[in-house]
């Protein structure tokens, strides 16, 4: 009896393969009941899983329906048992399972040669054969043959080879030739066909088919997997479409990776590129709060590490490094795989040898290089209540990138405080163009105005052009993890003709606040006047507007006519003439957030809400701020984000609800820019910026006969209290 | 030397009283440390709260800020800390927690004398001494004076007298002769300052206290504590002004309770009117869906369980009656109070005495003599998960109440789907007047069309008059608990000038359907035209709209001039015409909901969002749904409510993400009101309505040729599938 054992990366290989697969069940079933419940857990979900659908019996049925409906459904519920229902047959040996699988892909291969393009296909998709999407054929392929894999040496060689033949090999040839265009790609599309042909051509031991996936379809290296690890991650293992596909891209990366480390040892696949797959995996567990995914460029906002792709990305890794935190990471998912290295991990936590995840700030470069932007980090405290700045100044990351240049999130005591709309998706729902990306999308997710930065002239980054915007990326100027004083600077050129701008956001412990606070300034230059308007996307309710506002009670008017603007309904407008008044109140939670701002001359604040024009009721209605200068060529947002106070409800008990801070100032002091903060106690600190990348180099200012020295790019200083002031 | 025990309900009495105290004492300690963490909780959290306070030494500040402010927080830090402090003394026995008590008291002693009038009083309420209603004076009483019992037999004589003469003294006069009018109302402000005063009769051994406490003023019987007992209570425990100030009221009766069965066991307090306040307290504890209470009238929407009326609540209540449902809500609580009771709620919970609390399915007469209507409570599953739905059949409920007279709320999956929007408050926030009831709960809050039931031409029930409306009370018609199909009716007539209105809501397992339905029958009569709207107040994001809406896309007007109409922005509207696509459905939590509803005829549907007019967002902006039926006389809404399908993020799984009902039909046979109910698969059910009370009368009616048979006011009844329908 021949057994491919390829995706197995440990074994007792000496064991004829049967008996070997009994010795194992029974450990598993032994071991994991008494000493891992989360592998227990998961052999029991699986078993269950799997009689539920073998009651059901074999279900192939014709594709037909989009995303969401129920041929699409009925697939996605096939692959996962044939991916489980092979796992099972490994790891138990009952022949029910590899009977079913078997039965399952004998439907499969006798329907898969008669399928032409899927009835439900968009023009602006690649068709499938089984799926409306080819990247759904391929995220088939994936787990189907691994379970083919567990099976195919207990089948007749009749079997097998209409298996082989009518099923893997022509869909591989779907996959790889047959959807070229895809195959090419550099992005996660292509990893997933890559994964699912270069696993095929392993186990079906068609040398073709490997060297295909990995060096592309010419071979050259150009394209293909082993490129698409170089290109796709950055040196610090950030993946250009953002976290949200990073998290998807993760899973045909690790799976496929583990195939290459068993088939092909000698490319020391784990090794290439300085370990950047392992890299990449812990670099996205860093990119969430409170285990959810920081939700910028297209992403589904409920996405958090509990889900399939980190199941598998976790073990692997683990399984590795024997890395503690990812322990950790495994106990909040509460799940894992079911492979060997599925059983380490719930060995090992089982064990007690989880440690916390070392989450902590960070900068990761974008780009293969690392040259092309940058995504900054800023935390303080856990990340599960604590708080966390985060700063895109990363490249544009292709299709599913959004217009927003130098845009900022910020997180705190376990909620978004300054948001991220994420995408206008409603994934897998029917009602909701089957779950695609909504018009509403494009018309509002990824315009510039939907986001925490920085509009021109009413318009959107790179004139909202994706490909021009691929071709220009911010430049990362300065980062400090220094305890206190976190800051991140980025500068972008080229977003608008002729206006470039330079942003610094700060988490800064200030004498005074009993919470650390943020501090934004965004320098803008031009060659001309224009229109600027600065958009604060926030969570909460309003509890305190410190200036006067004129308000649309009666009928509330749209504030635009594009680029996202006709998606803006307009509350109140006004003018504050002081940052002393110049400030909204909110409570989110039990926690107070003041928004305060130095006004320019002639400046206006909108307060407003997002939800306009929409017909169909496909946008999340969410407040915001917006600042707007109009008219002005040079000009400098400065602003800061304070949490304060608290809000009991239970003990009906309310401290601080209303901002500790008395005023704020800007001052530019020849290239350097100052901020002064004074609060209610009358502590006073300066955050003065040089922008002097030499960290050396000694900076003086004076301001209102005030002498403020610093040292090295930008830095917090402690001036004489208020009273002292002169 | 001398000690009064009154407050304590149980202990050695035998023993020196010093030596009881530190027995006691040393007793706790050990025995909550090792085996009640509940108890030895609250002994720590109240030792770091008394050892802050006292490292700021003594702080009773003139009287100054309204609710929110520092004054008025720092007084109610001192009664907590009064409170807190003696009892630490009785239980361990240091005399430093009696110090810090004594030296507290001997300074509100020194200040009491010199108070008039509070600065920040408003003229709509009584103002207190050291805060701005009377009210907060009261709960400082209540407190202060049990802390007050702990430590008073270890003062000196002198400074007893002081604090009895210069301090409870006169506050009990200022809360009972001195506020006279707010001492004899028959309102939960009564019950604290009755509360307060008589304890502090109890304590001084001042029997006139005692008695005008108990008796009222003028001694009669006709106000006072025990009268409020017996009027504020049905004879099921429901307190008249709804679930949250049965909460807050619920404190002084059980405190008040506990004292005068120890200082005058003959009256049997607790067994007063069939054990009334025990009762209360159950029936609070009813009221409320995953830990929350119900919010109708108003309500402050996160006042859970979880709240320090309810430590003393479950505490009494458990020593009492030894309920071990009440474990499990002290457990879900994690808190109790430092008193012998909550020792033994502690010590109990800690041996795993605690099962569920029985939640389940109830009708709650209200009024003293239990027929000025009912709440119905319609449970299915658990308390946190299940399905409750809650028809609003009561009076008015005095000042607090809300004109919605037969209005429903819904929830499902742990989360509120058909909402009542409670009060238009924020406790304790400064910039939110204080923390007081603003004027948009007047304006939105308390009117009709801001709840789930009938309005009739833009105008609120009882023209919004509190002192009318609580001279006429709905009728429960029916209330039935039988699993399956759980129905509730109730009629209200004096709402509105010649026209009255009865509704039917209930929760059916119908067949074909894998939830529950909510049906919701009202059946108007009149006696000339008029314009009807029936609001759907709901959580979510729509999905689905089943028929064509003209949207204002471009502007959003405002629906109406007052009666709360002036807070609603009309997002679109449209006229289905038959119950096949007059539906709207949305996705809350994984879970989606239809609602559906048979058409009038020349009516339409608005769909509309609460936030207009607001200059000041003092409002939460949420969605509804309005039936609008103009120029008829009699008319009946026919909806439904379904849940339905799953959204699993995570997993990227939806399920019957759309409706699972074809199609819904009213009809009218003789003077009975039967909707037929039709699945996707065919499967129809009907629910018919007799109205008569006699629970043998067999009822028939024909429609479209079918036989419909029942017995009794409601039954479901499953007909031919669709098939076979004709």
């Amino acid at each position: 009896m021949k057994r491919a054992v390829i995706f197995l990366a440990a074994s007792a290989l000496a064991m004829p393969a049967h008996a070997q697969e009994r010795a194992a069940g029974e450990a598993v079933e032994q071991s994991s009941a008494q000493n891992a419940p989360l592998f227990a857990g998961e052999l029991e979900f699986s078993k269950a899983f799997l009689a539920d659908i073998m009651a059901e019996g074999v279900v192939v049925p014709t594709p037909k329906d989009p995303g969401g409906g129920y041929t699409h459904e009925q697939h996605k519920r096939n692959f996962k048992a044939i991916y489980l229902g092979g796992q099972l047959y490994r790891l138990t040996g009952e022949q029910k399972y590899a009977d079913y699988v078997r039965d399952v892909l004998l439907a499969y291969a006798e329907l898969y040669p008669t399928l032409g393009e899927h009835p439900a296909r968009k023009n602006s998709q690649s068709s499938g054969r089984i799926f409306w999407q080819v990247l759904n054929d391929a995220m088939w392929m994936v787990d189907s043959i691994q379970g083919y894999e567990a099976i195919r040496g207990s089948l007749s060689e009749a079997d097998r080879e209409n298996i082989d033949n009518n099923l893997f090999r022509k869909a591989a040839e779907f996959l790889s030739t047959g959807s070229a265009v895809t195959f090419s790609k550099i992005h996660n599309h292509a990893t997933w066909a890559t994964a699912g042909v270069g696993m095929t051509g392993y186990l079906l031991g068609d040398k073709e088919l490997v060297d295909i996936a990995l060096l592309g379809l010419d071979k050259s290296g150009e394209t293909g997997f082993l490129r698409q690890s170089e290109l796709l991650f950055s040196p610090d293992g950030y993946y250009t479409e953002g976290p949200y596909y990073q998290r998807f891209a993760l899973k045909p990366f690790v799976v496929f990776a583990g195939a290459i480390e068993k088939n092909d040892p000698s490319r020391k696949i784990f090794e290439h590129r300085d370990g950047i797959l392992l890299k990449a995996l812990t670099t996205t567990i860093q990119l969430t709060y409170d285990g959810y995914f920081f939700p910028f460029n297209d992403a589904i906002r409920d996405k958090s590490l509990n889900t399939d792709e980190l199941f598998h990305g976790v073990a692997v890794a683990y399984q590795k490094t024997r890395d503690p935190g990812l322990l950790s990471i495994a106990e909040w998912q509460g799940r894992t795989v079911l492979t060997d290295a599925g059983m380490m991990v719930a060995n090992d936590l089982a064990a007690g040898k989880a440690k916390p995840f070392p989450f902590k700030s960070m900068l990761l470069s974008d780009g293969p290089s690392g040259n092309q932007g940058a995504v900054a980090v800023i935390r303080e405290g856990d990340s599960t209540t604590g708080k966390a700045l985060v700063a895109k100044n990363s490249s544009q990351g292709m299709g599913h990138g959004h217009f927003d240049k130098l845009s900022w999130q910020y997180y705190d005591n376990g909620h978004e405080i300054v948001t991220d709309y994420g995408a206008a998706r409603f994934l897998n729902i029917e009602a909701k163009d089957g779950g695609r990306y909504l018009p509403e999308n494009e018309s509002w997710a990824k315009q510039t105005i939907a986001h925490n930065t920085l509009v021109v002239d009413e318009t959107t980054h790179f004139g909202g052009d994706a490909k021009v915007a691929d071709t220009i990326a911010p430049e990362q100027l300065y980062f400090s993890d220094t305890s206190g004083a976190q800051v991140s600077t980025g500068r972008i050129v080229g977003a608008y003709d002729g206006v470039d701008f330079t942003r610094t956001v700060a988490l800064l412990d200030i004498a005074g606040l009993n919470h650390s606070l943020v501090v934004d300034l965004t320098r803008v230059n031009s060659d001309g006047p224009h229109k600027y308007d600065m958009p604060l996307h926030y969570m909460g309710q309003i509890m305190r507007v410190g200036f006067d506002l004129a308000s649309n009670t009666q009928d509330r008017p749209v504030l635009g006519t594009g680029s996202g603007y006709q998606h803006i309904w307009i509350d109140a407008a006004g003018r504050p003439s002081t940052a002393k008044s110049a400030f909204v109140t909110w409570l989110l939670g039990d926690r107070f957030y003041t928004a305060r701002w130095v006004p320019q001359a002639n400046a206006t604040t909108i307060l407003a809400e997002s939800g306009a024009n929409d017909a169909s009721f496909n946008l999340r209605r969410e407040p915001m701020l917006i600042q707007r200068v109009d008219g002005v060529s040079d000009t400098t947002f400065a602003s800061v984000l304070e949490a304060h106070g608290r809000y009991d409800g239970a003990a009906e008990r309310t401290t601080a609800s209303d901002s500790r801070i008395a005023d704020i100032a800007h001052h530019r002091a020849g290239d350097s820019d100052i901020m002064i903060i004074e609060t209610i106690g009358g502590e006073r600190t300066a955050f003065a910026i040089s922008y002097d990348k030499d960290p050396a180099a000694k900076h003086r200012a004076k301001i209102a006969g005030e002498d403020i020295r610093w040292t090295g790019f930008a830095a917090k200083v402690e001036l004489p209290r208020g009273g002292s002031r002169k």
